[in-house]
């Protein structure tokens, strides 16, 4: 490493230095490391939601982009979801995550298939391909939300 | 589409109507998108960061999986930038952003770039190999927060 880039390292170490992993940072950053990504996945689903809907024209790389992002990000919330953190910032996250987190890793899976499906299926580069997996992913996200997030 | 992915889809799309594009959106919601994405960059180089400090022992498939998180966020943030969106909620990012895009996309080039190597550093498995990459990865990010991200 060279020096510049030693001092560089430095200086994001020091700014990092309370993330050394996901079991030892505060309840209060796990829950906002999880509503930023889960805020992504939404910003994605907007825009290929517009396009099922018929609300925006159809674009097939803009589609698949944004498909393959949802996939990149699907599986990177859960961590966040640290013991003690139904609590320690603003959360919707319900209490019985912790209680029942057999049934929240479930959920987490079934979204992350289906996520799969979904790029696989955009790859085809037609809406009507999209539409039943965009559904199912939808469906994924809601049964999450139904039994774990507040409203 | 059956009927339940039918009636999920819909409620997903009618929460995520103002999303329908990144152009369209509310300052407000491409702000704190745009920072969840780079909170999680900085939630997966914390940990990086302690193992190649040595606060934390090297472990390869930790360090692989975080790096290639990073390099599959690091695309993601910058479409959050929109026009307009140097204010509507808190936020670092200097007006000199939206004043010289063409140097603000450098770094983001220079960042996904780093990131990717990185990960070709990490598949090596020895924390020789990734010492030097990611301190050129964290040089990267210093250079973008030093120009246009306040204190």
């Amino acid at each position: 490493m060279n020096k510049a880039a030693a001092i560089a390292c430095g200086a994001v170490i020091a700014a990092l230095a309370a993330t050394a992993s996901a079991q030892d940072v505060k309840p209060e950053r796990a829950i906002k490391y999880r509503q930023g990504i889960l805020q992504g996945i939404g910003w994605d689903m907007g825009p290929m939601a517009a396009m099922v809907k018929g609300e925006k024209p159809f674009d097939k790389d803009e589609f698949l982009k944004r498909a393959t992002w949802v996939s990149e990000l699907a599986p990177m919330p859960w961590e966040g979801f640290t013991p003690g953190s139904d609590q320690g910032a603003p959360t919707k996250a319900k209490p019985e995550i912790w209680k029942d987190m057999a049934k929240f890793k479930q959920y987490q899976e079934a979204m992350q298939a289906a996520s799969l499906k979904l790029v696989a299926a955009a790859k085809t580069g037609t809406l009507d391909a999209v539409k039943g997996p965009f559904g199912d992913l939808g469906k994924a996200c809601s049964n999450c939300h139904d039994d774990f997030r507040a409203k």
